[in-house]
């Protein structure tokens, strides 16, 4: 892991840019050149690179070196297509088991989940653009790896994402500690495409809305909700049971 | 959370002890007077507080104060005794669920783990006094503070622990993913014991020959193990479906 974790300037931004280099995420100074930086977000567009603009001190946290109103975010993984690996997934004969993640934002949670969605074979993990967590050099370390192994989909729009997978056959089942159902009350043999919050906000209610099911985690202590990490274990974990009948 | 993660100096230390207070782990820097930690040891036996010998460098690291050669860490829990908390549950009629940890170093996983036990109403978590996370302000705060409502016991040997708990009637398991069984296989509704290891070590040899049973859980994947956090709450969501029959 020898990546260095971002890159700054605005020559070396837009000319890794211009080479066919990708970034993670893409940092623009509010007010510079406008110049600079129509030219960083066309050529962020093409790949469909997430860049936001952001106050000066926002910048110098990341570095205080000679930035010049430009940080790019080194990318670990290539984001695949959803559509796609779906379609592959049904064509190779497989059940499709997606995950969704809304706003989880701490890169050891994602890095955890990472990890427990390639042991247990998820099809996909997707992202929003906005309020996730990068996958930066914390995020593979803390998946072991797994993150490197597993189908990374980032898409601008969940409601947008969760309509197609509806399309392509999938089930949209959501978990919400508030559901009457028990997560295994649910029946994950078809398939499934599963979407996680984060603990403090859950998922999106609008989300929520696109829902065929909702799920529970049994819970008998007061402990408000499990760490989303181990949630997302659990119910990858009980799906992975009903579909290869581990259970007595 | 205002506590101090710890205190220092001969006398504060010798005082806090002799007037009943605790700590969750005493450091002594190895060549100080006798006298003193003689007297730190005597009274730290009393309440069975770990107390390691450690050379002076590894003191500094905690603080660069006038320590004097003696560390003590804040207590943030109460630590039990193991077969009182046994004895009660099944007083109350209801049927022992014991977590053992052998050698979980990190807080942040202990964190999570205790959290997730106290969800799934564990009766109690047994950690041996050497190589352990030790429950500082980070494991509280990882725990949402469900360390603070868990019963938690201190045990100078695992094996004499698991010894015991046998003699009072439970099941020890053991997680090991080369065990032939699958977690769900195994029945969890008789009085249990569970023993999970560290990721990098798991479960020491001379435990495992202890066991009852070993499981591992399903892995579809290249990735070498879960997070340990993530498949105790596995585990233990495995137990709470088991006894609630709240599968499908």
């Amino acid at each position: 892991m020898e990546k260095k974790d971002f890159i700054y300037g605005r020559n070396p931004i837009i000319e890794h840019l211009e080479s066919g280099g990708t970034f993670e995420q893409i940092l623009i100074q509010k007010g510079i050149d406008r110049e600079v930086s129509g030219r960083i977000m066309e050529l962020a567009k093409v790949q469909r690179l997430p860049v936001q603009i952001v106050p000066h001190h926002r910048m110098d946290r990341v570095t205080r070196k000679n930035h010049q109103g430009v940080i790019g975010f080194t990318a670990w993984v290539v984001y695949d297509v959803l559509s796609v690996i779906v379609q592959d997934c049904y064509e190779r004969g497989d059940v499709p088991l997606v995950l969704i993640l809304d706003r989880i934002t701490d890169v050891r949670n994602m890095g955890a989940i990472a990890r427990s969605a390639e042991i247990f074979g998820a099809t996909a993990i997707v992202l929003p653009m906005k309020e996730s967590a990068m996958v930066n050099a914390d995020a593979v370390k803390t998946s072991a790896g797994a993150i490197l192994n597993v189908k990374l989909c980032r898409e601008k729009s969940l409601s947008h994402a969760v309509r197609m997978l509806r399309d392509m056959g999938l089930k949209i089942c959501v978990a919400d500690q508030g559901a009457p159902s028990m997560l295994a009350d649910l029946d994950f043999k078809s398939p499934t495409a599963i979407i996680m919050g984060s603990e403090r906000l859950g998922v999106d209610t609008s989300l929520r809305a696109k829902a065929d099911s909702t799920f529970a985690i049994p819970q008998l202590g007061k402990t408000e909700s499990l760490n989303v990490s181990v949630a997302t274990g659990i119910v990858l974990y009980e799906v992975v049971r009903q579909r290869k009948q581990l259970s007595t």
